[in-house]
Formats: structure tokens, C-alpha cells, sequence
């Protein structure tokens, strides 16, 4: 078993359980910064491990169009060529060959029953994407769990659409499961293999998605597609209507979750064990910086800011002249070296250094806030 | 003395020196990376420390115009501002206020006796720029080595305009001289006062200049205006023709010179000191970055690079798979944990943590360099 469960919080789904990986364990509920294209957006390794990440994510497809998964693997696989030791996931690319149709529908994607044909928005090269491919991609950057082939639909089509959208999925998850099998049984290495449940905004379709995950051979099962982390209120509905079937005892990770304090909250509530979301990086790029602290009263949680949804916006002229770090509880490199004055003056002359300072402080808050809830599980309070 | 001479080659002027300020001592030959306007492009000070920068430069000009000298003191000074608690050394905004007229001669600049009437590129709002008022806004910012308020005129211009623009820049450095004489007296803050001597590509105009300058009450003199640094020959054969003109116990700065290896060694010979320059950090982010070593052959000093001029070109396809660090021999953070393969992937894919892992050898390259210089001077070998 890869996934121990060390409390279940007796108020809620909370837990707190560990996952054990070839590049070490690392604890749950966890947040995992995206590194899309195999490097944190303006950070290095030596900032992730300051901010104490645990686990970071890359997209298999983003990197198999560049620079090549066959080059990661001749140059030593993903660990090794971005320099990070600890456990990394893959997306599959599934949600990313959707993604690069909606951006740019003229590149011309076809799917079908044997998998996707989509052209590389780098340069319009033709490829060929199959849950086979897709995991034998996963394979070859090394990474340490690796997520099924999945085929996801937009939110507002026809129910219709998205069910045999789903039932695709399925045939696809077993298509990438049988591939891992073959080369899990065949390599030294030893990835964990995830399902993931589709059925866009339709309680019906999602049970039956997760349902029919849990019954194959996996590691965890994630929720993936548009709905999941974008529409809020619609997660965590869904989360609320699946509760009877998910595995107990498997990893629950949404994908592209995680760009509030208050969203996190309540989704660990409801069972959330793994998240990522480019939020806190992109929103750091533009302006945008977490202050708050969690605080519980009564035994309730609460996640308490000066700033609206917990967002001080830096480029405000307020700021000028405020000798204060961006909050005053953090204990990040920016926030124990520079002040609010320092951070509005770097954003407005956009100074390069902006965006590093802005994302160490974004991420470890995210850090923070999610070792304090772990705390607060183990201790009832979630 | 702020100045003490440890060593003096017996092969060249070359010397070992350290200079005393008030947030400490550096030694010389010293490279001050350029932070110009408050931050060093792409790096913090944690970097900095990490790459054993001693001193490094900002640029009183554009720290007036934004965030403005006033929010600096008020908020501490530039060393709390930056973070940095190191000696800092401010350039005047002569040379400044003669670029932005430069790049964008539209907005008008009105140079009298008295001083200079210029407008912000920033919005266009028009300041009064003088000897004083330079000193003063450098005493607001509180950095260790302020610098006399000069004028520069183009390269190309007649022997005469150049002339006349040397002698109002004595005339200012006295004005400069005796206002920070006047703040020196009333202040806890005591910083080093430099002059800075012109004269265009004229031999005789700088041998004036220089005892000119020399005739003040200076810690230090520079080499200021369009030549030094940007035509090497002209700013080597300048160096050779004032040897006895300049003053033996002062230390030496040619200022914007430091962008090639050989450069540095050649002026190090001609008893140069300090330098600045913003290439190796700029010329970092444009792919380019330095490879090679300094060895001693018969005592006779050589450096040696695979690449043309010591500057690997990171976005070249021959690196794509090339698993070896930038440099062999380099201990940069960078060197020590990623490949070229990685660097060149991420030059291509213009991730921002690019400019950092970039920045960082350039600049360690170059003290690395000249780290070995100093040994060599004291060996006699340079």
C-alpha cells in the first residue's frame, strides 16, 4: 500500500495520511506546485525547498513536445535534469490536448476511438497522442505517480457529449492502466498509476466515473476536467454528492484546485488528500499576494484577512511607503527580508527579481496554511 | 585612509587593496555588480551573497526619480531597502541624465552652469539636476562611495565641446566636493567621496583631468564617460598614457568596463581597481553565457576558453543534449545542479527561472575571475 492514512479527523472527511513514492514519502493533504514545462515558474529547486514543497508536478505532453521526453530520459530522467530529488507527478496530457484546442481551435485536433491527433502548438508539427503513449511518455521522464489518459469535454455540452466522453475515459484508463502493468512489470522503475474520474457538472455521471475507477487496479483517483477547481460551488457539490463512492482508503486529488485559502479548506474537508493549481504563481506574476492567517474559534476554522479573499494587491499606491512584510506571520525569504514599500517598487519597475520574491511568498503561504490544517485534523478541529 | 595597498605586482601597476566603508571592507581589484535601480536584475541578495559580490552599484538618478531618495530614507536607507548590508557605491546621474537624452533626445534636456534641466522618461516631468543636488540625493539614498556630479559629451563631438565639457566638470566636482563636505560634517553618515575625470578619447584632456581631479580632496578617483569600457583599445591606451599623472595611493575606477574576461585582466595590469559593468548580467539573459579559466603559462597570465571570447551561446542546438555543467570548473549554484540540456531548454522556452540560473554564473564567473587575479597579483604573476 502507497497511501496511509495516519488521522481521520472525527468532523469531517479531513485526513491526514502519508503516500510513499520511490523519490521518498511526502505527508497528506498536500499542495503540489506546478512545473508545467519542467521548472516552477521563476523559482529553482533551492526556493521549493526553503518553501518546504513536497512534491511538484510537470505535464507529460508539454514536455514530450519540448525538449523531448526520450531527451529527459538520455539525460537522466525529470529528477535529475530539473535537479529536484523529491517525488514528482506527470499530467498525462489529456486536459492539455483539450487546452490547446480551446486556445487555438485552427491547429485542428481529432479524437477518436484510438486516441488524439493535435498538432504542437510550438510549431505545427502532426503527433499522435494514445493512453499507450501517453504513459509510455510518463515513463520515459521518470516520474514518480503517473496519471491515466483522459478526454475531457467542455461543461456546457450536451450531457449526452460528456457521458460518452466518460465512457471513452473509461476504455481509456484501462488502455493506460494495461500499458502500465506492462511496463511497470518490465522496469526498475516503479511509478504509482492514478485514475481520473470525469463527468463534467453531473453528480450522476461522476459517481458512476468514480465508481467505475475504483474498480481497477489503482494507486489514487483524481477528479479532472473544466469543472473541477474552476467552478467552485460545483466541486464542491460534486465532492459532497460522491462521498458513498469513493475508495476510502486511495489518495483524492482534484485537479487544478488550490487558488484560494478558503477553497483549500473546504475541500480538505470534504476528503481532499492532493491538489495543485497554477493559482498562487500566477496570481504572485500579477500582483496579487496572500496575507491571512487560519484561526479556530470554537472549534470552527476560519481563514481571516485584512485584504478581500485574502489578496493584497502590491502595485497599490498604499504601499509605497509601508515598511511591513507582505504578512507579518510568514516566515518565507521575502517576507523575512523585504518590505510591502521594496515588493510595490520591484512590481511597478517590473525588476525581474518581482517575480521570484512574489512566488516563494505565494507558495510557502499556501505551505503554511496546509500545515496548519494538517494540524488541525489531527487535532478535530477540521 | 579608506584605501590600503596589500600588495603591488612587481610585473604590472596591477595591486591588492581594501577599501574601508561604513558597511564594511572590500578588497581590490573588485567587479561591483550593478544593481541600478535597487536590485540586481534577476538575483537577490541571497544570490549575491552566495556569488561573493562585496560591493555593488546603483544609480542615484533613477532611484530620485522612482521610488524617489526621500521614500529610501524614509524607509531606512537603500541597504534596508535592498537588503543588502554590504558596501553600495552610487553613480551621480551624470552619465545617466546624458543617456536618457541619448535614447530619447525629444524630451529635451537643458544643460547650464548650473546644473541640468531634464525630463523623467518615466512621465515626463521635468527635474533640476545639479552638483549639489546629486550629493544630496545620495546622501538621502545612504550609499558607502558617492560619486561627483559630471557631465559627459559623445565621443564624436570637437576636441573643443569636449574640452569645455571637461572644465565644467571640474568646476562641478568642486561644487560637488564642497556640498558633501558641507553634509559630511553635519551627518552620522560618512561616505566616501569619488571624483570622476573626463576628457573624452583625448589623451591630454584626461592627463588634465586626472590631476585635476587628484587636487581635491577625493578617496578615490574614476574614469568616467562614453569611452571607458565600450572601446577597450582607446580606454587601454588612454590607461597607458596617464600612468604618472595619476595618483599612486587612490583607488582606480574605470567606470561601465567589465564585459569581457580579457578586458578585465588587461585594465587590472594598468593598476584598475574597481569596475562595473551591466554586460555580464545582460548579456546572461541574451544566452550568453561564460565558459573558460585563467592560467599561469611562464608567468604570463592567459585565459582560455573552448567558446569565442569565453561566451557559450546557451540557445545553440549543440546543447540540447549536452548533460555537462556551463563550466567545468565553475562553482555557481547553477554549475553545481544543471546541465546546459537544461539551461538551453530553458532559454528556449523563456522560463523566467532562466534569467536567475543565468544571471547567477555570469556574475559568479566573473568573480571567480577575479578572485584568481588577486592571487596572481600577489604571486607576482600579473
Amino acid at each position: 500500500m502507497s497511501f496511509k492514512i495516519l488521522h481521520r479527523s472525527s468532523k469531517s472527511r479531513a485526513r491526514v495520511g502519508k503516500i510513499i513514492t520511490e523519490h521518498g514519502v511526502f505527508t497528506t493533504p498536500v499542495f503540489m506546485p506546478p512545473g508545467t514545462k519542467g521548472a516552477v515558474k521563476a523559482i529553482a529547486p533551492d526556493d521549493l525547498q526553503k518553501i518546504e514543497a513536497e512534491i511538484i508536478l510537470v505535464n507529460a505532453l508539454h514536455l514530450f513536445l519540448r525538449p523531448g521526453s526520450a531527451t529527459i530520459k538520455k539525460l537522466g530522467g525529470i529528477h535529475k535534469f530539473m535537479n529536484w530529488n523529491k517525488p514528482i507527478l506527470s499530467d498525462s496530457g489529456g486536459f492539455q490536448v483539450w487546452s490547446f484546442n480551446q486556445k487555438a481551435p485552427a491547429l485542428g485536433t481529432t479524437v477518436s476511438e484510438e486516441g488524439v491527433w493535435f498538432r504542437s502548438p510550438l510549431d505545427g508539427t502532426k503527433f499522435f497522442l494514445s493512453p499507450e503513449k501517453s504513459i509510455e511518455i510518463q515513463y520515459e521522464i521518470g516520474t514518480d505517480i503517473i496519471m491515466a489518459f483522459d478526454e475531457c469535454a467542455p461543461d456546457n455540452s450536451d450531457k449526452e457529449v460528456i457521458r460518452k466522453s466518460m465512457e471513452r475515459t473509461h476504455r481509456w484508463a484501462r488502455r493506460s492502466l494495461q500499458r502500465h502493468l506492462e511496463l511497470y512489470n518490465h522496469s526498475s522503475h516503479k511509478p504509482l498509476f492514478f485514475g481520473i474520474a470525469q463527468g463534467g457538472p453531473f453528480e450522476d455521471l461522476r459517481r458512476e466515473s468514480i465508481s467505475f475507477m475504483s474498480s481497477l487496479k489503482i494507486d489514487g483517483i483524481a477528479l479532472g476536467g473544466e469543472t473541477i477547481g474552476y467552478n467552485i460551488p460545483a466541486t464542491l457539490n460534486l465532492l459532497d454528492s460522491v462521498v458513498d463512492v469513493l475508495p476510502p482508503d486511495k489518495p483524492l486529488y482534484t485537479m487544478g484546485l488550490g487558488a484560494s485559502p478558503r477553497d483549500i479548506i473546504e475541500v480538505i474537508k470534504r476528503g481532499v488528500d492532493m491538489f495543485d493549481c497554477v493559482n498562487p504563481a500566477r496570481v504572485a506574476r500579477h500582483g496579487e499576494l496572500y496575507e491571512g492567517k487560519v484561526t479556530i474559534v470554537n472549534k470552527e476554522i476560519r481563514f481571516e484577512s485584512e485584504f478581500r479573499d485574502g489578496l493584497l494587491k502590491i502595485g497599490n499606491s498604499r504601499f509605497a511607503e509601508d515598511d511591513n512584510p507582505i504578512d507579518s506571520e510568514c516566515d518565507c525569504y521575502t517576507c523575512q527580508h523585504f518590505s510591502r514599500a521594496y515588493l510595490h517598487y520591484l512590481y511597478l519597475t517590473k525588476e525581474p527579481l518581482y517575480l521570484r520574491l512574489a512566488t516563494i511568498h505565494n507558495l510557502r503561504f499556501i505551505m503554511r496554511l496546509v500545515n496548519k490544517l494538517r494540524q488541525a485534523i489531527i487535532e478535530d478541529n477540521i
